[in-house]
């Protein structure tokens, strides 16, 4: 019962259960310990928020190295990990205490998460004491699958981009630049109480709602324009993310068609989502509902992500992934259409994968909204 | 003459004046190419603001790979670059690129900003077709010193974070939430022209004020206490960055002190700043002041670092640092102490190196403002 409430708490004990859950993959990755960079990891692992730090875990404890600015800051956030202030670098101090260890170390790391310099600056001060070996993502992989408490903030902070969606509806009108929108939505965020978008809101207008990642810029809504907004907000360290598409004024029939026919691809690929289902089919449901719209090649991105701490996480949702779906992932589903020149339509939600099938986060409209 | 009016804008020119500066360091560096792949580089040297490239740059041509979701925004961003969209990774497409070459080619790349897995799938597609040698941080090093054009964009973000703090004095009084105030700036931000702050806003009240790096909180102001604001907009992809602390209500004497010690150090760093200096003696310069009022211990960081598209650039103003300040470049100058319980206070300004001495670029009062 111990380990269930930990798994539903990011308290201490959910910590220390975390860390040590990560420890039974030593075994299958052939190591002793590993080195976590990532920032997101080490915050997931030990509660820690700075924006320097290492986390060296062995069989028996953790340590958190980061700097003096962080001195206070570590003291209050972090449990489950010893903290150790670096005076002269971090990766020197990891280092160090690698090469003080009686035995050569075998250390799991992240291949995709550490530079060449950083993984040279260790090895030249801890030289012929580390056998490094990939951490096969297994952190991420932990992190994929949430427990109770963090689904009760995803789902917080999914309803919250829902509510400043519909708060900032009113402006969508001829006249507002991309810029004041986005401005709009992110002080709304913060207002309603997030502590920020989990991600550069995106607003585009016309044309230019036909790049799928445009930033927004000083452009004025104009009437009979298309308009993509995609948007997140960061709740308890968590994130949600969320797209609509809206037209300003009354949309000519083709438009209908067009939003109709990525609705449809949102739904189907909705419907395929449970656990033990691959990525890949969930992705292959949205694209053949656009196939049969004739739209498939505007479709030029994958069908959604993982979403958690960061806002784009395992498992991906794309073409041929071969990831089997579990209970407790979140993931965005988000198919869209961009057409060059007339423009672009994506819509987004974020669900919980479970046994018997999606269960949306994301609580706002899906109609088709003229305004 | 041309080369000098390239300098000065980032147009077409601009660019490919770039692009040929970082080509003269092929000869010591040994190469015959470089593999670009920090995104803010990527920009200086071509223009894309995507989030996912890689530009290779040999002694003729210059090739940015970027994937399907960049397709139009590459073709309206990119100069001096031949946009390659890639269909199965950008790695992948750029080891298909070496390899496709008659002779071995000698590659230039940033090993702190590649990471370990990157280097390994290029090397797996282009075996044996390419030697490897450290960028030397070049690209880094040009983007040190501004040109005129850069230096306009700077003093317009900077002018414009001045103005926000300006814009938000009225709310910083008991009751508002740190969280409420970080909302206000980072919107005034948006509202006056900006695409948006530069780093996350920080405001840290009270005994919070002494993490140097405290994320806002739903905590409110109350009287009697220090309130640190560290902030900074983007303005045409270019970044400010300001500090400022002030008190709720009239201040004791020995915050007062504590306040115009930072500001004789603030003041100290900055008229040691010119071309030719070394970057260390500025921050021996603010060190010592306030080792005159037996606070060197309370200062945790460096004293400020350079300051361009990104937030922090080179050089860093950190003790012993080596490197000599050039006319052109910017930097922030920002002694801060911060003592537990009590509180933190830092004065952060952005500054140009002149031959003549340090220009301020930010333009808000440096006195110590009682609210």
């Amino acid at each position: 019962m111990a380990a269930k409430s930990a798994r539903q708490s990011s308290g201490r004990s959910g910590f220390e259960e975390r860390t040590n859950r990560l420890r039974l993959s030593f075994p299958t990755l052939g190591v002793d310990s590993i080195l976590v960079s990532h920032l997101p990891n080490i915050q997931y692992l030990c509660g820690f928020t700075g924006s320097a730090g290492l986390l060296l875990i062995d069989e028996s404890k953790a340590t958190l190295f980061t700097d003096s600015r962080y001195t206070f800051q570590a003291r209050q956030e972090v449990h489950g990990a010893r903290v150790h202030i670096a005076k002269q670098g971090l990766l020197r101090a990891v280092g160090e205490e690698l090469k003080s260890q009686r035995r050569r170390r075998a250390v799991a790391y992240a291949t995709a998460q550490t530079t060449v310099a950083q993984k040279q600056t260790i090895d030249t001060i801890a030289r012929g004491r580390v056998r490094w070996a990939s951490d096969e993502n297994v952190v991420e992989k932990l992190r994929a699958v949430k427990d109770a408490g963090e689904l009760a903030r995803m789902r917080d902070a999914a309803h919250l981009i829902s509510g400043v969606f519909r708060k900032v509806l009113p402006l969508i009108r001829p006249g507002t630049s991309e810029l004041d929108l986005a401005a709009e939505i992110e002080y709304s965020i913060k207002i309603m109480g997030g502590s920020g978008p989990s991600f550069e809101t995106i607003v585009a207008s016309g044309p230019r709602s036909a790049w799928a990642h445009a930033r927004p810029t000083s452009k004025r809504l104009a009437k009979s324009e298309l308009v993509v907004l995609d948007q997140g907000a960061i709740l308890k360290n968590y994130c949600s993310d969320m797209t609509r598409t809206v037209f300003v004024g009354r949309a000519p029939a083709r438009i209908r068609r067009l939003y109709q026919a990525v609705l449809q691809a949102q739904q189907a690929a909705k419907q395929v989502i449970r656990s033990g289902v691959k990525a890949g089919d969930v992705d292959r449901a949205a694209r053949r509902t656009l196939k049969r719209f004739g739209l498939a090649r505007y479709f030029t991105h994958s069908t959604g992500h993982g979403l958690g701490i960061e806002v784009h996480e395992m498992p991906r949702l794309g073409k041929g992934e071969e990831t089997l779906l579990q209970e407790g992932m979140v993931v965005t589903v988000e198919p869209g259409v961009y057409l060059e020149g007339i423009g672009g339509i994506r819509i987004e939600d974020d669900v919980v994968v479970t046994a018997q099938g999606a269960v949306d986060l994301t609580t706002a409209p899906l109609d088709f909204l003229e305004l």
